[in-house]
């Protein structure tokens, strides 16, 4: 009966207790004639700033931003947003090689003939391969892990991409391997891991870990300090 | 055939000219078979990546993380997003009576028979509405201008929704009708247009402007702090 919903203030602390159970973004359904219950969205703009919230780092408040700025919008704008929505998620998957995201069976970047296919480039995340081909300094393939050994959250190496990995390496003639993940303790451990494991197969590197360009020595803390020290090269 | 794009990384300076032609986010057609092209997003992807670049406050990063946590939700949640967009886009509209969202062609506001009819609130958008409606002190009704009169932008009266509310003033018996617009240029014009066509038939007062709750009058500006000396109040 009632299209609308109640949604508390975002600072509110002289709540009734009937309005206490509103929770901001919850759909209420009891009636609203009461006189004292705020009925601040129309019910599907409610729904929509729910759906909207629940995405990483939207509050109530740019949801609520973000809802209007939709309504605003033609039909057409929000069909193509929405659809979007569904087809990204709908067509796109693992590359069956190298498990980076892709709309196809085996990703662009594995049929890609022009690259390197001697080099893997292992890393924890598809949003890495993103970064690292931002760079545009990589030319050879790449192996993503799908996260990194984790006893806290309980993903071992079995939960990770690690056995195609040792397949792909000791099955073509990959001359060099190198890992580029995080170092975190847990990619240190993943880092460790894989590497025990390729060693026989192949050469094993990792990436270098120091200063950031632009970084100032002073301000750099200890740790990569001392990594900046331990990775030091010969000048050319 | 190719099901990719290339996408500039957003820091770069070294781009070759047949790179220089790639936009972020715009889809390239071109053959991928150059070696050089960087194939960053697989193309549906690439899509919901424009296509949430378009929100506002949304950039390429943004657009990435977001695209990203997509694609790691399950379809049946992304498919509420898609339809909840198109639900409230489709079926939110104006209030016939005040002009706010509604989902139906009174709004729950003015068919709410507990509310104050006899005092209407003046406002330019309906974010405003929302913002006095969290306030829970109003219990009046509202009316919506959709903006203020700015002819930098070519907005008249005419392109508001003011006949509707002298209309309405003039035809109910409206005891007061506060005006709540922003004291911007624009927003004073209004206010002061506004006054003059309705003080025939009614009480007119606005919102009362000073310095802020928790603000420091030390660091308030000139025009604030005149503004609350001329708003002053004498002590109950």
């Amino acid at each position: 009966m009632s299209g609308w919903i109640g949604s508390e203030a975002d600072t509110d602390s002289s709540s009734t207790v009937s309005e206490l159970s509103l929770k901001p973004g919850i759909i209420n359904d009891q009636g609203t004639q009461t006189g004292r219950k705020i009925t601040v969205y129309t019910r599907p703009l409610a729904r929509l700033i729910e759906q909207l919230q629940r995405l990483p780092g939207v509050g109530p408040k740019t949801a609520q931003r973000l809802a209007l700025h939709i309504l605003k919008r033609s039909e057409e704008e929000v069909k193509a947003l929405a659809q979007a929505l569904i087809e990204a998620k709908r067509q796109v998957g693992l590359c069956q090689v190298c498990f980076h995201l892709s709309a196809e069976p085996v990703c662009e970047i594995c049929r890609n003939t022009n690259r390197d296919n001697s080099t893997i480039c292992v890393v924890a995340d598809s949003r890495d391969v993103i970064a690292l081909e931002k760079t545009r300094e990589y030319r050879g393939k790449y192996h993503v892990l799908g996260g990194v050994i984790s006893p806290m959250e309980g993903i071992g190496p079995d939960q990770l991409h690690i056995e195609s990995l040792v397949r792909r390496v000791s099955q073509n003639k990959t001359g060099e391997v190198i890992l580029a993940i995080s170092p975190s303790v847990e990619g240190e451990t993943t880092t460790l891991y894989i590497g025990q494991l390729l060693k026989p197969f192949t050469k094993v590197t990792r990436i270098a870990f120091g200063l950031p360009m632009g970084g100032d020595l002073e301000y750099a803390d200890e740790v990569t300090l001392a990594r900046a020290l331990e990775g030091r090269r010969e000048l050319d």
